[in-house]
C-alpha cells in the first residue's frame, strides 16, 4: 500500500470514530448539566446511518431541563449515579422512574422529557438516538429566550399569568453576560 | 346491486368521509382558541394513508398556545381572519409572521410553534400533516397539568423561578372544576 | 440585529410562506377548472419536510379530470361550493360522494380520482398532499396529448375502438393555438 | 429432527417459494396479453420484505394497455420476443424504446405506462416491484367499467366527445357475458 | 421537434435502459459462477427508485458463494437449470429449496444466502431488489482476502481452528496474480 | 387516583425500563465474549420506535466475532478496557481501530463487523442500534452449525478447501452436549 493508499485508509476509518464522549462535560452552569453531543456533525460517517449517541453529565441537583427531539426516539443507559426521569405522553400522563447505574429507559419520539439528578454525587448517561442528526429544542429555552422574543402576549396566555411573571422568568434565563 | 352491497357501498365511501371540520369549533375557554381533529381516530380511511387535516377556530385575542407535534410537519391555509404565527428552530431563532385570508405557513416536523389572532374579529384555519395521528403537545399543559405532576423541582430549575412562581402557573392552568 | 441579520430573518420567513393560494384560480379553460400548487418548486423550506397544499378552483358544471398523484395520498377540504367526488379501487370499485363546504374526503396514494362541480355556482378546495411535490398525471392528457404521441395502436387496443375515435379525441384534447 | 418439526421446516421453506410464474398465461383476451402476479397474496413470506415479481405474457399484437401501479416503481427484463415499451412524465413527455431479448426497462413509480408486442411472435417479461404487493389500475377499464361506473359528464369533458363515444367505448370495454 | 430536444429526449430513454444483462457472464472462475449488477450504476434513472435487477449465471457445479446484501430483499426467477438454494434465519434454520426453470424464491432482507447448480449444465437467475444499489457481500472473500487483512486472531477464534488452517483457505482464496 | 389507575401506571412505566444491561453477561464460553439484548422482546415500549441497545461483554482475549445485522447500522460506546474493532466494506476493505474507554465507533447497516479484546483486562461496550430488534448472523456459526447444515459443497467451493478442513471447523463450532 503506497503513501497515499495508507492516508486514505487512516482518514476512512476517522469518519467512524469520536473521542468527544470520553470525558465528563463540564456541568457548573445554571441548571448543572451538560450534553455532548456524538452526531453526523462530529462524525461524518453516520451520514444516511440513522443512529447517534449524546453524553449528559449532570451534578448533584443537576437538571436536563425538560425538551424534546424533533427527529428522533432517545434511549438512555447510566453509566454513573442515579437519576429521576419522566416523559409526558400526549395523553398528558407523566411516566416517571428512577433509573440507576445501568438501568436504561425509553424517550418516545418527539415527547416532553427530562432527568434530574436527585442524588448527592455526579451522574452521568449515554443518549442513542434513531437520526444522525435527532435536533433538540429546550422548552424554557426556547420559549423564553430564543431571538426574536416570542411575543409577550403569547407567553401569558398559555401561561396565564401576567407580564411581570413573564419578565421575571425571561430575566432569569437571559444568557449571562460576560 | 343487492342490498348487502349496496350497503357495503356506503360504509365504503364514508371511511374516507369526515363532516367535523364544517363548523366553528366553542373558543369560549381560557385560551380563545379550539383545535378539531380530522385524523385517523375519525376517518378511519385514512390508516397507512400518512395524511390528516385538523381545523382551528380562534376568537379575537385568541391563541393556540405553543405547542409540538410528534410526528408531523403541519401547514396551516388561513380561511378567515389574520394571525401572528411562528416556530423556534434548534438554533433558538423565532421565524414568525402575519398571515391573512388564503395565505400558508409552514411548521416543521416537531418545532414548537404557535398561532395568536391579534385581529379584532374571529378567525380559522385548515391545518395538513403529513400523519394520519399527528400527536399533540401543547408545551404548558404538558408541564404543569400533567398527573401525577412534573416534580417542582424540575420546573423550578428549568425556569429559574421559585415555586411561588410555579404554583402560581399550576393553579392559573389547572382544569376548572365545574 | 444588523442589517444582514434582519435581512436573513426575512428571507428566512419568507420561505415557509406563500400567498398563491389566496385568489380563485381562472377556470375560463376547457375543462372549468384549475389546480395552483403550493408545493416545493414555490415554497422551498418544504424541503425534505412530506407536506404540501394546493388549491383547485371549479367553475359551475367544472371538471377536474381523472388524474393520479404518484407520490402521495390527498385530502380535499371544500371551500366553498359543492362537488361530486370519487376515486377508483384497484379493484374496480368507484367510491364516490358529494361533498359540501366545509367536508372532506380522502383519495389513497396512486389511484384515479375527479370532482366535478355539478352545482350551479363556482366551487373550490384546499387539498393536502404527504408528499413536498406529489406529481400530476392526468389521464386523458396523458393518454391523447403526449411528445411525442402514446402510438395509435396502444390506444385504438386499450379502448377497443377504431383510429376515428382515438382521432377524435386527440383533436378535441389538443391545446389550442393562439 | 422430529415429524413435526420436519412439517413445520417444509412449510417454512415453503412461503418463500412459488412455481406460479414457471409457465406463460393465456393470452387469449381482447387486449392479447396476461399479468400473472407474484406477490405477497401468493408468496406469504414477502410480508414486509418490500418486493415482488410479476410474469407477463404478450400474443403477437398483444398489448398491456397503460395503467399505473400505485404503490411502486416496475423494472422490466425481458424473457422471450421484442416489445414497444413506454411511459409518459409528470411533464407529459412520452419516454419509449423498443426493447428485445435480454434487456431492461424501467417504470418509475405511479407513472403511467405500456407495453406492446409489435412483433410477430409470442413475447414474455418478468417484472419487479419494490412493493410487496404494488397494485395496478389499468386506465380505460378504470374509467370505462368501475362498479357503479363513472357518470357520464366526467368521462365526456375528460375526453371532449359525446355520450355517443362514450358508450361505444364503455360496450367495447364490458366484460362479456357467457 | 428541433435536433436538440430530439437529442434530449434520446437520452432521457436510455438512463431507463439497459442491455448488459442480454448475455451470460463469463463463470470460468474459482467458484464457477458470476454476478452481473443492472443497478443505479449502470442505469441512472434508477436514482431514488429504489429498485434493481441482477443476472447471475452458475457453470455445472457452479456457487454463488454465501453472501448477504445489506441494503435489500432478494428474489429470484430461474431463467434456465436448476439450482439448489437456501438462507440462514437469525434463529441459525437453514430454509432451502431446489427451485427450477421459472420458479422463484426468496431471500430476506440481510441474511446470508447462496445458490448452488449440483446440475450437469448451465443455470441462470435474474435477481430483483428493493433497492438501486442493494450492496454485496461475500463472506468468505470479506473475511479472508480484505485490505488490510482481518487479523488472524479473529479468524482463528471465529472458526476455531488454527493458524495453519487460516492459512491455507487465505492462500486459496487469494486473488490469483496474472 | 384509585388502585387501577395506579397499577396501569407502575405497569406503563415499566414497558419503557430495563435492568438486564446492568451486570456483566458471563463470558466463559469459546469466544469469551456475550452479548445481552435491550431490544422490543424485553423492552415493550420500543415497538415502532425503531431504536435498542445491547450490552457486550468481553474477557481479556475474547471475541464478539464476526457478524451483522440485517437490519440496523450499529454504534458502540466503550464503558471498560479497550478493544480492536473492524468492518469490511463492499469494496472489501477492512475499517478497523483500537478503541479505548469512552471513545465511539460506527458499524454502518449490514455491513461484517467484529471487535477483539487484545488487552489483558475485561472489557465492556454499549450498543446502539436504529432498530427495535436488529436479528444479529454470527458469520461463522451461521455457515457451520445451522439445522438443517449449509451443505459441504456449498462451504467447500466457498472457501476453497476439503470436506476435511470444514468437517474440522464444523466439529469445533458444534454446540457442547452437556
Amino acid at each position: 500500500m503506497g503513501l497515499h493508499a495508507r492516508q486514505r485508509q487512516i482518514s476512512l476509518k476517522l469518519i467512524f470514530f469520536f473521542d468527544g464522549l470520553a470525558k465528563p462535560g463540564k456541568v457548573n452552569n445554571s441548571v448543572g448539566s451538560l450534553v455532548t453531543g456524538g452526531n453526523v456533525e462530529k462524525i461524518p460517517g453516520l451520514n444516511t446511518l440513522g443512529v447517534s449517541l449524546s453524553r449528559i453529565d449532570y451534578a448533584p441537583d443537576g437538571l436536563n431541563p425538560p425538551h424534546t427531539h424533533p427527529r428522533a426516539t432517545e434511549m438512555i443507559f447510566v453509566l454513573e449515579g442515579e437519576l429521576d426521569v419522566g416523559f409526558i405522553t400526549t395523553a398528558n400522563k407523566l411516566i416517571s422512574k428512577t433509573v440507576k447505574k445501568g438501568e436504561v429507559f425509553v424517550f418516545p419520539r418527539g415527547l416532553v422529557h427530562f432527568q434530574k439528578n436527585n442524588g448527592d454525587k455526579a451522574a452521568s448517561v449515554i443518549s442513542a438516538f434513531n437520526s444522525q442528526l435527532p435536533g433538540t429544542q429546550s422548552i424554557a429555552m426556547t420559549l423564553f429566550t430564543s431571538t426574536p422574543a416570542v411575543p409577550d402576549n403569547v407567553l401569558t396566555k398559555a401561561f396565564q399569568v401576567g407580564t411581570k411573571e413573564i419578565d421575571k422568568i425571561k430575566t432569569k434565563l437571559a444568557p449571562k453576560k460576560s
